[in-house]
């Protein structure tokens, strides 16, 4: 059961992003524009950057949840179950996976940040650079990294309900892929509420 | 030296900033709201909360500017001394200091979301609404914690520059306090880096 009172039936951040919606604004849209804005990152590896690191966090909702939508950024319907094992072995041991160097190398950047900012070494980043990461991809790799440290303890912080089967993600992960974390328009209020997790 | 190129002479969270306006725009819109938002907690005790924070997390640059804001909120120039000591004395200990029975129990949950979402558990929520604390009371302690943990992360994962004598804060606290997290008008630019640390 939630620490506070949540509006009913809305799984993990869409709750207390129901709950405070004037938090919720500037929440969901840092989640847009680094998961989903103009970047030279693809929206796939963004969100893989977001599960890994919710998964190191240890949070049900958020890494599933990305997770989903990294699966679908990955390909169409029929690739999802190949997509989903992909993600597996990455929260498992990303250097292990069938990913680019660089995005393996900004992985790492990833999980130092996840333990403390301070870890984060002048070799993690010597390691990006030297697979092709720029200024701006570093950036965005620690800011995600740090944000999902907020959104993670968001989510956990306040004990919020989420289901457990991966499939109750597969919809919410194509909506978060698709249509992004932004409110839906105003005339259909109780959308908002399906498309706006983080 | 930052781990990728700054802006020269902006410290902490401002060199980001400055180089990310995208990214920076909500997570500044985020800080105003929790800290200087309509609230039934004051912004001292919502500074306080963030100072803690920041402290359990190492943040040299946030635990000290966010202190010195928290100090302005408590008091005119000729307190400042004192509030310095106080924020000291709540960082070191915060459960012997002389503050509120309920800003304690506070602190208490921020200190258990900085280690870890799941780290907050029912007897932590119970102290608190023992004390006073109403739902909404304990969602914005939880996101200042969580919020925290991002801007901590985003400081010291990107190893931005700082002064290290709490002399540099006393000014940028005053403005933090006084002015608040959101640029300040377009006709002075210049002075958008000054006005919008975090």
């Amino acid at each position: 059961m939630p620490h506070i009172t949540l509006p009913d039936g809305l799984p993990g951040i869409t709750g207390p992003f129901a709950f405070r919606p004037d938090t919720a604004r500037p929440m969901r849209a840092l989640a847009e524009i680094l998961l989903r804005g103009p970047n030279t990152l693809s929206s796939a590896d963004r969100e893989i950057i977001a599960t890994y690191t919710s998964s190191q966090n240890e949070c049900h909702f958020c890494q599933t949840s990305h997770g989903a939508a990294a699966a679908h950024h990955l390909g169409g319907p029929s690739e999802l179950a190949d997509n989903f094992a992909l993600i597996a072995q990455i929260k498992r041991d990303f250097e292990s996976a069938p990913i680019t160097a660089k995005l393996k190398a900004l992985l790492n950047i990833a999980g130092h940040v996840q333990q403390g900012g301070k870890r984060v070494t002048s070799d993690d980043i010597a390691r990006a650079r030297k697979e092709g990461a720029t200024d701006i991809e570093i950036h965005d790799t620690v800011l995600i990294a740090a944000a999902f440290c907020m959104y993670n303890r968001y989510v956990d912080g306040l004990a919020t309900w989420a289901p457990q089967e991966q499939e109750a993600y597969i919809p919410m992960g194509a909506r978060m892929a698709h249509e992004g974390y932004v409110a839906a328009p105003v005339q259909n209020p109780a959308r908002d509420h399906e498309a706006v997790t983080v």
